[in-house]
């Protein structure tokens, strides 16, 4: 039976479905009888969740976050729609239809990965593509890396994002760099495929898209920074020395590739293989954001809702 | 004999070699004797010119601006470095070298015109191809897209900047398009081939770069959507009518191609076409502007100087 | 019998009055029946609308936007208000009371109208004056400048708005030029008179308030220069030629009057009579704002409700 | 003889003529033998001074600042041209031609003032009427009022700016006010008479034009808060009591008159009266700066030069 | 009986409570019956209340605002809950439980009034210490000093909250004062104690926290000037006179506190004692607010819901 | 001989003492003839140098950058003074007065680091305790710690400046953490130790302040972040784990103590610890770089001049 999504509850319907329960706490009502206080839901929305008839060992036997069959039905409480849990029994992560929780991206996964690896063959440099190497034979990490998105919400915002937008990226430089012939290719390459590895860390993917607490506290771009010197450490520790200035070209192209302070670069870009990866960056992001947001339009209207990053609306009109 | 550029000039220095002259004015002395102030320049830079036995007629005789062979000698004046002028001759321009007054591409500019003609084979809807047709067969207007510079400073500031800047925006368009199944290449292509066209108006780039009156009073995006205009009505005068919405979806790639309000565009980028364009108009220029203060750079220093416009210096070593 | 507005209509009520329909979609319920989706709406807000017993015919029968009468009830859904139609049928437009649907100017349009034109008589240079008698004798567009409002929001957002504003910075323009004798008055009032003409096609005013496609996508200040332009070149075909300095006076000022990049000029001013146009336009702006929401201010308190583009509260209390 | 003006001194020169002295100092050379340091400067300009035959009783002599007569010479010195003096002796101020050290405004300050005080009668609230009467009572302060700069800088930086500026603004709120029925005209007219009343302490305009020590600690706009509050007691003591919301209205124009906080207002404006006093304030300030570069402009050109505050050059063709 | 707080009431509930009532307006319905809109609250929240059974004669017994005791019930109108008033009576403000209406410093008001004067014996400068004297012996100031919140909202918006603010930057600065021995100690502490001392002008504390409409349109920052100005006048009227560079010290710490223009300073700090106690002052305020978003989150997150003035959310896991 | 500093030397004077030279060249003149151009500096600024009559063998023989003896004499070029170095030869390090060329802390480094040593003493939480020892053991970090200036400008801008400050800041901390009783003391200290720690690499210090180019890569946030992580990992490899939140508090701490992004830092502070560290850094900084400005004031004016980076001159009278 198809999953009944959150955004699709209206008030007084019967709910039997699975659902992610997070943030759960066990409260008291004013009268002193315990109940259950969480969100619900799906990668349509969430509501608030309330278990009346609980106990303290309901309540520890919830996971704190993770996927439950929920029985109970819809109401209106003070202006906004809760769902009124009867009963609620934790499921599997593995019998979950994982895709009504998370969105995915529409292209292959294993040929993306396949075709990072390829494009990165074209690196010359030996200390580069040691170093590209040594990310790559990470298998822990390449999994997450083919898994993670590339952000919660703007764009590429869905299960295999950070790979389709590192994927996409790699393509775009193997095609323009011809165009630059001063800009060092071996660079451009390493650096696209790195930049955002620190992603990975700084999100969580497995039931719902967040942030990590260390990812909050510190954020991708310098857990990039550190990812790539620890990646030279462990090179170091089998006799292969990486030579302070490529972990500084590296690191500054990781550093600055969002090419403003205001964007939390805590470098601006000073070379020209940095300014090339934040244009690529940039110019990739906007065109998934920007065509998403167009495909996403509900409306019949040349012009889809206000995009508040952009500033605008955008023109849904096609003349070709 | 090599032409002696202003830079290299020294206090007291015999002067005797062709320059442009620009800005003359008859003033008087405070006894009452005529003499003509004056900038004297050449690609190098630019001095102030005194000519103290001096007439209403020599005055007369002065190209406002152009070619001059000056006598004289260098002097400090008040701090600055003065040529004294003691006899000045026009110079026909076409005996000049040209070229140590204006910079030039290094491309040849015949070939960079026939690959832009090429790549704009590429458009199939009738009505942009019709555009782009309009613009290309102006015979006058194409003499001054190859010749013009893209900027007075800042990137490709020199003849057949333009034409350089245009046809490597067009290049990289026709190598990502593939990677964006969803934008519009015709529009792109179109919008990329016109976007500056208005710099042929906005800048002059006979015998020194500088903004025309016009130029100032206008700009380049406003006179491009004019221009723009001015090809749609001659084609409807010759039966070919360009829809509305071809017009606006291409003045709006022309308006927005600065990006932000803050760079001059009046209305922010709101098509996927005009997001490209945008980009690809930024790298390019950003491109070629590091590059050159690399490349240019006197020193030896791994870096380049401060670079205002960037709010860094450059590095300029190289790994591969 | 008097409208029922929009911000009236409380739950559970019955409808039965005309109303403004736009954005109409027919759609299926999960049980597969046909409903139309519509925005029912009047000049004081506007509900979702749905017709459940609906049918391809009457979908096609709806005008897209237009006025209809509807029978039906109000109800919540999800916590918002909506319109559950039972029948829908065509209004005609003429039958319509315009006012219920758009504010309209206090001022007697005709007088104000008839007064600019005396204004523009002051006007000495031969060339401005055939200008402005150019847009005069187009009597499409002086229908239209008559009507439309100076915005959607903000100020003057009216029926005749646009009118109202040109004719009082004319006469403030009027009133203070002889306190200012460097500034060319024929400049400053043929600015004033065209500088927001193109808000005539930017905005949409037959049965709502809104933006064009093609206002969207070019802005009023591109399409009142190039309404200049078009101007000009009709007066070139009967003769009468316009001196290009005059034109990019005229289109400095228009391109220049709103004074800041970030409020969407492409040029700042750069002429006196560019920045009086500025000053002149924004202060009639604010005073206009800044009046109306003091006047419409519901509650009896010293202060406004919060002016987000203003950022404070304005003071209502009268001392004089 | 006419006075030999700084910015006309060339290297080499002898000097012999009054100028402005001021922040002088008693050095020693590196062998021990005491010197005066000085600025020597008249309204063209300012130079180092030096006077090497010095003594301590030469330096006490000296005024700080007042004028002197100067004998010596012009050099230059590390490239900059410093006067070095041989003789110094005081000046009387009464001899001075305070025109060499201080422009003056071209209008008849009499007939300003006179014109002031005749408008100022249109105020008809009883309490406004009498503050502006209490301000106009206080000849000294008067005084300054006629004789004070607007500015050091930007717009109306001569004797009698102050009332000039003022006197515009007065004229130019009459002449609109009739356009504006909403708007309270007595808190408009004694707000502009009063706004910038705190100038006549923060500048000091005796012999050159600077800032005051309470000047730049407090600034203008606080300091014709505190005076306009000092004027209310003074009233209150004889017996005519300013209520304070009349106080407070008044104050709040002249807090909010510089419109927004980067330009030094502690607050936006709120009321009618407030913004109308803005826009009116800006107007003539800009209009009094852009149309004094224009006439300044000492080259040909169609063009100032580059106008710093203003981000532009300004455009001096007329066409009227 | 415990107060029925006004974020605990849900639709459907009878009222019968004590509650401030404010912007009482008589108002028609319809029909033509009169009825009393009002807002009702407490320090949780607000809400609408309507008195359909009203007369002219209960509208005027209303106070404005001002505490009543309410009966009646809470429903839902067009998605917002309020309260239909069935009777409505006035209830002395002594009878009420202050506490439910405003909060108030959890520490000692009168230890902390008593450590302030101990620490202002500090002060050495005879002219510092009158000044600071002549406020503490302004009784009803002091009362309002010990009363008044800091703030409506951000920090120490709380009774008490200047004092405590107040009290703790002059603790920060009694013990940093030693570590910056060129910074005078006489005017930080006498700048301290006075630098927010408009605040009890500013603010409204008496039901409810609000503005004072004197309060909107100066702003306590020129209050405290005018505060400090009068106390300068009443000791001169003593014979003591405070001489200007005091007066002027002292008011430029009061006007530079906020340290940039954009937080309505009109002076940015100037000295080193006016930048010690901007930062003092920036530091206690963001520590209260920080501290007291992370102690006031209701969830058992690791962080706080996003602060927007802070833009950030806030981590609230404690490590040692 | 007291060394003869660079800003005290006059055209036309022998030269004869010891300088630093660096960015030295091998030029040819337009004779072919070979010479070396140079810059020449103390610490009291820098001058080109010319030696005309060179080699390839002095050429290579010259430090880059190091100290020399120059034999020659000063002259104007070009409007600027230059040194035309007739002899040059290396210097040992060891026989320079390093004072001359970098200016140095007037207080006491070793005292300063035993306090800083004993005020970490108050870290209780056993790792924070770890990590810091971890760094105070190592013995070249604290060396260079000790040595390195904390900026090259702005503040502390001096040998053994980096300590001042970091010991200044510990002071502050210890004596205000009483006051604030819910901030964790132990990694407020822990974090002031560390947060610039990075400076000792970022920053150049031997012969003269400038960047390194790792520095200039990556900066020193960045590398204080990768130095405690590499301290945590030394710490690991002893057995002594630092758990991932300890390490994120931290390196929260590190990433957000310049507050804003506009100043390079990539997180802005979400803890109430990274809020003490910012405002006790900022403070610190600036009270140096104010009393600095103050007492190096050259004139007796009571305003220093005008400070770019505090947007305003500062006031140096004292009233107490």
């Amino acid at each position: 039976m198809a999953h009944k999504f959150i955004n699709k509850i209206a008030p007084g319907e019967t709910v039997n479905d699975i659902y992610l329960v997070r943030d759960a706490v066990l409260r008291s009502t004013s009268r002193g009888d315990p109940y259950i206080a969480m969100f619900v839901s799906d990668r349509t929305g969430q509501l608030n969740g309330r278990m009346w008839q609980a106990s303290e060992a309901i309540y520890r036997s919830l996971p704190k976050p993770g996927f439950v069959h929920i029985q109970g039905r819809s109401e209106l409480y003070q202006n906004n729609l809760q769902i009124v849990v009867n009963s609620i029994g934790i499921v599997d992560a593995e019998k979950v239809a994982i895709e009504d929780f998370l969105s995915r991206t529409k292209k292959d996964i294993g040929q993306m990965f396949s075709e990072v690896k390829s494009m990165l063959q074209q690196i010359k440099n030996q200390q580069l593509k040691e170093l590209a190497g040594e990310f790559l034979s990470d298998e822990a990490l390449m999994r997450n890396f083919c898994r993670a998105p590339a952000a919660i919400q703007m764009h590429h915002n869905y299960l295999g994002g950070l790979l389709e937008h590192t994927h996409n990226m790699l393509r775009v430089a193997t095609a323009i760099l011809p165009m630059y012939p001063d800009v060092q290719p071996g660079l451009v390459l390493a650096g696209i495929f790195i930049h955002d590895m620190g992603k990975t860390e700084e999100l969580s993917y497995e039931t719902a898209f967040s942030y990590t607490d260390s990812g909050q506290l510190i954020g991708h771009i310098s857990k990039t920074l550190l990812m790539l010197h620890r990646k030279a450490e462990s090179l170091a520790a089998k006799g292969k020395r990486i030579d302070g200035p490529v972990l500084d070209a590296l690191g500054h192209i990781i550093l600055s590739h969002h090419r403003t302070y205001e964007f939390g670069s805590p470098k601006l870009p000073a070379a020209p293989e940095a300014f090339m990866v934040c244009y690529i960056d940039d110019l990739d992001a906007k065109m998934n954001q920007v065509v998403s947001a167009i495909n996403n339009e509900a409306s019949d209207s040349n012009w889809t809702g206000w995009q508040r990053p952009l500033e605008t609306r955008l023109y849904r009109k096609r003349l070709e």
